[in-house]
Formats: C-alpha cells, sequence, structure tokens
C-alpha cells in the first residue's frame, strides 16, 4: 500500500497538466514555448559569458564553470520542439524560418555543431586556461549565430 | 591579431542583446521570464517521468536518465529570479505569490529540498532499480509541490 500512497499524491503535487502532458503528442504551442524558455536560458547563461570574452566583464572561473554546465544540457533541449506540427503555429509569436523544415538536413548540423561547441566549452571551463576558455566561448557564441543566420527572423 | 577578429564576431554571433544583458542587472521582466522559462522546462521533463511512475506511460530507462540529468540542471536555474525586483512586476503575468518575499527562510528550503530531491533522481536514474527510481520521481514531484502549495497562486 505504500506505494500506491505516494503515486497516488503526484496528480496533487505536480498538478495534473504536467501528468497530462506526459500521455498526448504535445501541442504544437507548448512545443513553441518549450523550445522557446531553453534559447531563453541559453541566453541567460551565455551573456555573462561572451561579456567576459570580450573583457567587458571581469572573469570568473565559478560562474563559466556553472554557466557553460548548464549551457551543455540547455543546448539539447530546443530541438524536439522543432516539430513539423509547429511548422503553422501563429497562437505564439515565433521568429522561426520556413528554412527550418525545408533545409532540415542543415539545421541539424546547425544544431549539433552548437551542441558539440557548448559540450566542449563544458568540458574546457574546468581545466583550460582563461585564453583557451574565452576562445571557446567565442566558438560557441558563432554556432549560436551560425543557427541564427538561416533559421531566425532578423532581430531589431 | 587573431584574438580580437574571433571578440570582434561575438555581437554579431549572438546578437547585441544577450551581451549587453551580461553589463546591467538585469530588468524584472526578464528575470521574470527566466524564472518561467525554467519551470516550463522543468514541467517538459518531469511530464513524462511522473507518467511512467504512475504506470501510465511504459517505463523507458533511456527517458528518465536524459530527463533526470537535464532536471538535475534545471532544479538550480529558477531561483535568482525571484529578486526582490521583481516582487511588483505587473508587465509579465506570474503566479508567484508575496510570501516568496515574506517568508524567504521556507522559500528557500523548499528550493533546496527539490534540488536535493532532482538531484537524487539524476544518481538513482542511473543505477536504480525501477522501483526505486519510480519512488524517488514520486518524491521530486512532492518537492515541486512542496513549493507550489504555498509559493504559487493556485492553478486552475
Amino acid at each position: 500500500m505504500t506505494k500506491n500512497v505516494w503515486l497516488a499524491g503526484i496528480p496533487l503535487a505536480i498538478g495534473v497538466g504536467y501528468v497530462a502532458a506526459a500521455f498526448a503528442q504535445a501541442k504544437p504551442e507548448v512545443l513553441v514555448k518549450q523550445r522557446q524558455a531553453a534559447m531563453t536560458l541559453q541566453g541567460k547563461y551565455f551573456g555573462p559569458l561572451a561579456g567576459m570574452a570580450q573583457g567587458k566583464a571581469p572573469y570568473n572561473k565559478d560562474t563559466v564553470v556553472r554557466n557553460a554546465e548548464f549551457l551543455g544540457a540547455l543546448s539539447k533541449m530546443p530541438w524536439d520542439g522543432f516539430a513539423e506540427s509547429t511548422k503553422d503555429e501563429k497562437s505564439v509569436k515565433t521568429a522561426a524560418l520556413p528554412a527550418i523544415w525545408k533545409d532540415t538536413d542543415k539545421f541539424k548540423q546547425a544544431q549539433q555543431h552548437f551542441e558539440e561547441e557548448a559540450s566542449k566549452l563544458a568540458q574546457v571551463s574546468k581545466n583550460g586556461d582563461e585564453a583557451a576558455v574565452k576562445a571557446q566561448i567565442g566558438a560557441t557564441g558563432k554556432a549560436c549565430g551560425g543557427c541564427h543566420q538561416d533559421f531566425r527572423e532578423k532581430q531589431q
């Protein structure tokens, strides 16, 4: 019975919506919000690193290691949110360009390149010297931009 | 000069906004959006685990390990977004209750409890048997709910 007691508690504890979402194909607008959430957090954790790489903020190894670790995880999170079902989704404002669903191979390559650079940054940040870390921050930033260039509407 | 070439490329590559954000205190509405992004992704990766723990979806160890690893990182991301400066922020819809800034010790304890349960889930998911993993999914879900109970507006 112990097992049933805690199982019964889950829906109340986390809200029925999350559990329900596990059993159905996620709605397109949910997928868009989730992928945007991942991008928002990538910005949160990459911004300070870019500032350090440019010498506009003091270098702080603890921050670099933590942010790079988070980026390593976040770099993998947006992509299933670009499902075919979201191609014509209009209820959420999005800067995603049609090229995402036309030039899928190139989009996938750009994703993988970013994941690799972010993963390398997480590794280098732990043991690399400051110059090596800053170089890898630059490489990671270019990988962000490499995807935005072709697959995101130009930002104002 | 090599160094300057790639440094100069960063603002174009990632967009000026992210870099600018690194040098200024983040605006309250940005903090709210970032903390909500972390919660959105916690929901994305916890939902399927709750479904498995409840026996409503088939158990899949690979999914559990991946989602639990992501949750371990995501469990640490929302909290600096509940800065005092966001207490009266009205431009973004939020379910955050005033208790967050009144009962700060209790809020911090609830955060830490959730981080600990999520971290334990990431560990157990790798080597634990299915029953142990499901029990820890339950414990993690209760930790989500333990914080929502006192610090988030009731959801419809």
